[in-house]
């Protein structure tokens, strides 16, 4: 082991992170406004990002193509041509107003890694891909991981005619931007195509940070269920009800969101509840509220631990409303299911950490990825880097040049290093 | 007294009420649109309703006239001409989409006592006024009670240059109704011309209804304290941070909205608190809040007390704040200070209420009244009537008819067996 260390630390020094943090702001630089980041799926820019990823690839040994749905696809051979793929990638499109680093630093890493192996001549018995998906985001059609859902072959042909802001459907951006909407299936991949698929991300958080980690691995992808709630009880006169005739709609959202957090703080084992949005209506200083709505957004490593939960905080917020005597309507509104890293493959990001002389720190990812569509075709596992505050979703998104160099050496070693579960991973 | 009652229900029977209600519908009628009653400070609206009172007030014996805010008057001489008066009034302005009892059955019922008065001929040792007020809702001009601080004396000239919605001055307002804005100061009245000041009102909330009573006795125009409170904490990602590491600013406005009512809840002398709108921002579902403004309002019937428990209310905030490392700003935006009625006064309130066979309850009023103004030049009484559900400011307000001729009964008993304190009201 300390001799591959050695081995890749004399070929690379801290070159890949400073490699790495030129190209992400080459492709920060690409956006819709000079002022805002902005990159957004089948806009001129995704064009000119995607030419700069593709000329990339090739840099790195790579063959490169747009795929049907207009992925940046690159493929490293193996030993042979044709050998099944361990498959890298993340995202490059953006949300409004965005970082620079959340998405690119998973594409421009993974190219940076293959690029330092082709550089030694080094051929594994397996092929790698890195792919850029086109689309996680949703942005300009309110429907995410269009590009990762393509790949594993789950694309949703209603999409097609979702408008943008603008009218225009899917279809005809599609058209536009010259890919044929009637064979996005060409995108689509095959289990037997992929070892694997293995995603480096930021945090988006602040647990690496806190801990003092400038990487960590990835349990599961929380699985969400998102709740619309509406309380309705009397409005009155701020003046005239007394205290004990009220019923009061936001005093009893207050309660709720109350309990919400409480019960999210008592809970180990990373579930996490939040209220987001709140109205009171009428909404005036001198009267009483007679409705509130508000959303709740409950999120745990499991599937089965957050099912648990939501009955609870759903019970738990019908006794208060019952108490008050509020009526209460309570929706799902939305769910995810948990995306879990598969144990053989999480087993070998760690061991890479621990191999580059990091401390391990397993961390579910309450963030959705990519890895949300591929676990259809792939086994899956992720790789966090640390940024800064945990911010992201923000010009101020930020990841240290060293982090982003740590980041490089563990997913190169990981790659160096990766058995296929067929040939003796453990499960 | 029960002679006195016996020859009043003789000669009223519940004909008082059946007018009133009469009344009460015909100026419901006059309204800026059919379809919502909306009766506009210095419209066209208002000086047709003004007529309809002052020809009502000649009806019942009364001298009428327009005073220089618009205020109608209408003076009932006693045994002799020039006597001061017992005032009684409230107000003939709407809030929008109002309901028809607010103000105008304080006005009304007072028309229909001293109409019973003419047409027994009864003339008392002091005179009788009657005064609509004809703005105190405050919906043109955002500046309430501008008819009674007129007649009090202490109208504040600066709103002359309020404007209103389309942009037109109080003063350019008053000149096209034909007022003279410059001499405002000839509606104002002195503290010798009046023994006092008594107002009939419904109650606007539901205190009467719950203790089965048509009638109440109003111990005080509770002072109110409106404050804006701004609490701001770390906007994140809701499923990246976890609950430990959250500054959540809804959480901790949640916390403070339950200390105010559990404050409030836990007191047993009028006091009210109420958080009537809030914001929270980003206000998205999958983010945890960063800043979040909310609007307190406290009432009590004392100014000590209110003050002490706004000092007491934001005090728990602060510690709220303190604890969850949240930054707060709190303010007062507003303040009323606490109308008293007069002990002497309100006690002959109360007999009139026991000798026509009602319980008597002492209830504060926590919403505002003209007697804020006529305080100033009068001591102050008031008495409710009970409104249906306790709803006011809305088409459904409604007063039974029974309840309306209690009220007007206990009006006219308070008229005739009035006595001013100078000649032995008790203090």
């Amino acid at each position: 082991m300390s001799e591959t260390k050695a081995a890749i630390g004399a070929t690379t020094g801290s070159r890949l992170g400073d490699e790495i943090v030129s190209r992400i702001n080459q492709l920060g630089a690409i956006s819709e406004t000079a002022e805002h980041l902005a990159r957004i799926f089948l806009s001129p820019e995704h064009r000119t990002a995607a030419d700069l990823l593709m000329s990339w690839m090739k840099d790195a040994g790579m063959a490169a193509h747009l795929d049907a749905i207009g992925n940046v696809c690159g493929r490293y051979e193996g030993e042979r041509p044709g050998l099944p793929c361990l498959m890298l990638g993340s995202h490059y499109d953006t949300v409004r107003d965005a970082g620079k680093w959340d998405g690119p630093l998973g594409v421009i890493t993974a190219i940076a890694c293959v690029a330092d192996l082709d550089r030694r001549g080094v051929q594994l018995p397996f092929a790698i891909e890195v792919v850029g998906f086109a689309d996680e985001e949703g942005v300009r059609f309110a429907s995410t991981l269009l590009g990762s859902r393509a790949v594993a072959g789950t694309f949703d042909e209603s999409v097609l005619n979702a408008r943008d802001a603008n009218g225009l459907t899917l279809r005809e951006a599609m058209v536009r931007f010259g890919l044929d909407p009637d064979h996005i299936g060409a995108a689509a991949r095959t289990r037997r195509e992929l070892h694997a698929y293995v995603e480096l991300h930021i945090e988006q958080g602040p647990v690496l940070e806190q801990q003092n980690l400038p990487v960590g691995v990835v349990t599961a992808i929380s699985g969400a269920t998102r709740l619309a709630a509406n309380l309705t009880g009397m409005a009155g006169h701020a003046g005239t009800v007394p205290m004990a005739m009220r019923r009061d709609a936001l005093a009893g959202a207050a309660e709720c969101i109350g309990a919400v957090e409480e019960f999210c703080k008592a809970d180990s084992a990373g579930l996490v509840g939040t209220v987001g949005a709140i109205t009171a209506l009428p909404g005036a200083t001198n009267v009483i509220p007679g409705k509130v709505s508000f959303t709740l957004d409950i999120r745990a490593p499991t599937d089965a631990h957050r099912k648990l939960a939501v009955a609870d905080i759903v019970r738990r917020i019908e006794a208060i409303a019952k108490r008050r005597e509020l009526s209460l309507q309570i929706d799902v509104t939305h769910e995810n299911r948990t995306v879990p890293c598969a144990p053989w493959l999480k087993a070998q990001v760690a061991e890479a950490v621990a191999a580059e002389g990091f401390g391990v720190l397993e961390l579910p990812s309450g963030a959705g990825h990519d890895g949300m569509a591929m676990i259809d075709i792939a086994d899956v596992a992720m790789l966090f880097v640390r940024c800064r505050g945990g911010i992201s979703h923000n010009p101020a998104e930020h990841v240290e040049p060293a982090d982003a160099d740590s980041g490089a050496r563990v997913l190169l070693r990981l790659i160096e290093n990766f058995r296929p579960r067929e040939a003796g991973g453990t499960t």
